[in-house]
């Protein structure tokens, strides 16, 4: 059993902090459940692809909101319009080869507001390990600027995510036997998914086959948005790739190096707040395992639980605290948010004021009222949750989608020492790792095939990308940290948190942060320039607008 | 059985002038024989890895001479010594997706005589559609050049040519019931076999971590040595393409230029040439059809065939002529060469000098005597050949392997109208093409599949890659005809046929075939020592050999 939590916790540390997906799995749950999911693509295909959507058609059909439906009416404030259409492109299964030619439906969104016409640009997302909707309406980089880029806007779903089924899958399996159709879920296969959608977008779904593209994406979702310019420069110009680590990989960072960023987010505010955390893991395994059913019953009345504490609750409640921490690391964003959870803005500062006391002079029993109301900023910022039921925060069932990616290529590990970090001591071991996802999914994982796909440290060969770093991300770790400039390999520091600069713009920004998002709009602007410069030969019976539209509008 | 034909004779136009592979047949029926594919690959590797093999090994296990072979004569004349140890590696079927995890031997050569050790450079030919001893013994720039670089060659094999099988096939199988194993033969996944390949070169076989590496390649082999400088830049620091015809795909260029630049080889050395092969196709059908068993007769007494014509044998005869003027316009070499076929410098000017008279003013008789003579510099200019064999200049068991690639992405049109060329008038009709192919192998080509993954003529996202592309060679057609300077995309007029550039010198090079391989050497060394500078900050405690081991010998 150990053995078992250890795996999980491994995963958890994997995969929470890139999955943001919290709430994809009941729209999952219904595609792969009852009819065959290329019938229900199909009949969502006729509902869909015809009518223009706003997130207030999909609230009304959604059973239950969305973080991406609280962030629009943070958007709203903002005075951001997100509505946009929504389109199936159908894809191959593989792209690779022709032993199987079966064919699914690809969701992808599309607004072209702001859009001047033929072979004007496309900001195209990348989408990352969830549904699609949750990064269309989280990333108001895109919607701020497209009025500026004249741009139109493309959000497309990853495979395996959202409502992009190549196969019907089951959530809850973890097992080989799964293996033959979740195999399709791979990097390459979703960067190919992405070039088939841009090339068609620009030759035969729009008159666009001179258009610049730009990649976009946060996390999992800018290292696609980077490796889309890396593996085909000849259908996209540029990409700005937030917070994305495509170095954290085995042999290319120190995998302490991610939880040692979360513990300084914590010692930002105080030294007593990371170390009572830090003191917090054994306070509660000894309530949890030595002092019987009084201590259990203590943790369930300190935390609030919607059911009783048993002695198997008390590692799901460690997780789920662990993780807690580190989503809440990962979103100390500088505006009220909602992405992974419903947070005032600067969470961690109002963690940490539940946790002003030195560890060294609070009792167990204090300790643990604190910690369970600094956890409680997360779990329960808007007072309405009437008891905390553990298992929301620790099991997602579209978590079994990104271990299966972290098993065969994904490798990205993380550690603890409980020394240099404020969590229990979590060591990495690749072999166990590897003999694990062998057990799990019966997939020899390819430890180096990132490397060999996207390559290392050396960006020599890359081009055009900003790789946005901001400094309080955990995973900043595994940024690019040095720009090139004879490349336009951007390395910007952002002051804020993860993939900050890609939000919404908001009050509490900083100027550094403006400046930041400045730079990004000037320099994808050069780029989309330099494009227009290389194909006018290209093009010479085709009218280039672009340019002549943006001299009238900085008239305006 | 006219379509069928049709069918037939746009495969070889498609097929043969690419297809090097005429002798890697009896091997293939070895391996696809008996015992199981894996199981032959294993004692293969047993048998083989261990022991430095030369040609003259390979000579005396294998039932026939071959291309290289006699080429190695060559070689040997302009004291080149080829050679190599075979090496076996061992590779995933599928690098894309984890549904099918088998795994198969892939064949290289390699060469380490002249490599300066750690880190130091690798030239690394990327296989194509054939034998890969027969482009080993071909390529003698790499060869000639090796001590210059310090640099370790390797030759590696093309998943489903020569010995380097996934699956077991039937050559003699087009059907869709091959797709199923035939359809991981693709360009993709023989560019991650080499990938994978270089990094496990590069990291784990030697001590080559830093080591630029260099993609040479001739054909198909340039297209693949391109396309892995552009999909795998991380990888591969520049790349040699010998007349790749990267463009030569619908939309990208005129289906007619080929047979154009063919024509025009022969009417370079007369234009009584060129019109008497234009005239030879009529005057063979009419003796093959309208003047009965006489017809027949003549047309067998004329070209010496070993078996008595049949009617069914006129299409083969006009196949195996249509098949002959292209591959010696291909390979109309200024040295004596025996690549597709053993013949003398300039074939194209010997099978001219029968070819000197009006054909307004011969009888029929003498131009089918005159048509003869000039074929025979292909069949038989060592006139030990005692008749003539058809089907030996027509059929090839390999074929069936690039029609499946062409079938399925390779979609390469050539086609002729018989006004600006000598050839029978042979329309391309793409939608018949993809039907056909439908009907063969049961796959959907994907016809813009290419552009996809690689683009088109805008070549400005790549860099550090030469096209040579040989003037006479038809094949130039498609390959890219302007430099971007910045980029380093260099192309490269070399004055003759295809890849000569990349051929043994030999006696009768001019000087500019001359100074089109010292631009060669000098450009790509140019791109290693840019490596190294790139490399420097990432090798902090490596010793940098190259350059100091340069010095060493340009002081010899």
């Amino acid at each position: 059993m150990a053995k078992f939590v250890a795996v999980l916790v491994g995963l958890v540390l994997l995969v929470g902090p890139l999955a943001d997906v919290s709430s994809a799995a009941s729209t999952l749950k219904e595609l792969t459940s009852g009819k065959g999911q290329r019938q229900q693509a199909d009949e969502l295909h006729d509902r869909l692809s015809i009518t223009s959507n706003t997130i207030e058609d999909a609230k009304a059909k959604s059973k239950q909101p969305t973080p991406g439906q609280h962030n629009h009416d943070q958007a709203k404030n903002q005075k951001i319009t997100i509505n946009y259409e929504t389109r199936w492109f159908r894809q191959l299964v593989d792209h690779f080869t022709w032993a199987n030619q079966d064919t699914w439906l690809q969701r992808y969104l599309i607004n072209k507001d702001n859009w001047c016409g033929p072979n004007c640009p496309i900001l195209f997302y990348t989408g990352n390990e969830g549904d699609i909707e949750v990064f269309t309406n989280n990333t108001g980089w895109m919607w701020e600027n497209a009025q500026q880029l004249h741009a139109m806007l493309v959000f497309a779903e990853h495979r395996f995510y959202g409502q992009s089924m190549p196969y019907k899958i089951d959530p809850t399996l973890i097992s080989p036997k799964q293996t033959k159709t979740l195999g399709y879920l791979s990097s390459e296969q979703a960067l190919a998914d992405y070039a088939k959608l841009i090339y068609e977008l620009k030759h035969n779904i729009f008159d666009a086959k001179h258009s610049p593209v730009i990649t976009l994406g946060g996390s999992y979702g800018g290292m696609l948005a980077a490796w889309m310019r890396m593996k085909y420069p000849n259908l996209v110009d540029g990409a700005l790739a937030g917070s994305a680590p495509i170095l954290q990989f085995p042999g290319e960072y120190n995998c302490q190096d991610f939880n040692k960023i979360v513990t300084k987010d914590y010692e930002g505010y105080s030294s007593n707040c990371s170390r009572s955390i830090a003191k917090s893991w054994s306070t509660i395994r000894d309530y949890g395992a030595s002092r019987g059913s009084a201590g259990l019953s203590a943790l369930g009345r300190h935390f609030n639980t919607c059911q009783p504490m048993k002695a198997n609750d008390t590692d799901l409640l460690l997780e789920m605290l662990n993780s807690i921490w580190v989503n809440m690391a990962m979103t100390d964003y500088a505006n009220k948010a909602t992405f992974l959870s419903d947070m005032p803005a600067h969470p961690i500062e109002h963690a940490c004021a539940h946790l002003k006391a030195d560890p060294i002079d609070s009792g167990d029993e204090d300790l643990l009222a604190a910690i369970s109301r600094a956890s409680q900023v997360y779990t329960n910022s808007t007072g309405q949750n009437a008891c905390l039921n553990i298992t929301d925060y620790v099991y997602d069932p579209m978590d079994v989608l990104w271990d299966f990616q972290s098993c065969t290529e994904m490798v990205m590990p993380i550690c603890s020492d409980g020394i240099n970090d404020m969590f229990e001591p979590e060591p990495f071991n690749l072999t166990d790792f590897v003999q694990s996802c062998k057990i799990r999914w019966g997939v020899d994982t390819q430890v180096n095939k990132i490397k060999t796909l996207y390559g290392d440290k050396n960006l020599h060969s890359a081009s055009n990308i900003i790789f946005s770093s901001c400094t309080r991300d955990p995973w900043s770790a595994g940024c690019p940290q040095e720009s090139i400039d004879a490349n336009q390999i951007i390395v910007l520091k952002c002051p804020g948190a993860h993939h900050e600069d890609l939000r919404p713009s908001g009050p509490n920004d900083s100027d550094e942060m403006r400046q930041v998002r400045k730079q990004e709009l000037d320099t994808i602007t050069n780029w989309i320039q330099k494009h227009y410069s290389n194909v006018r030969k290209f093009a010479r019976n085709e009218t280039l607008v672009w340019a002549s539209r943006r001299t009238d509008s900085s008239e305006n």
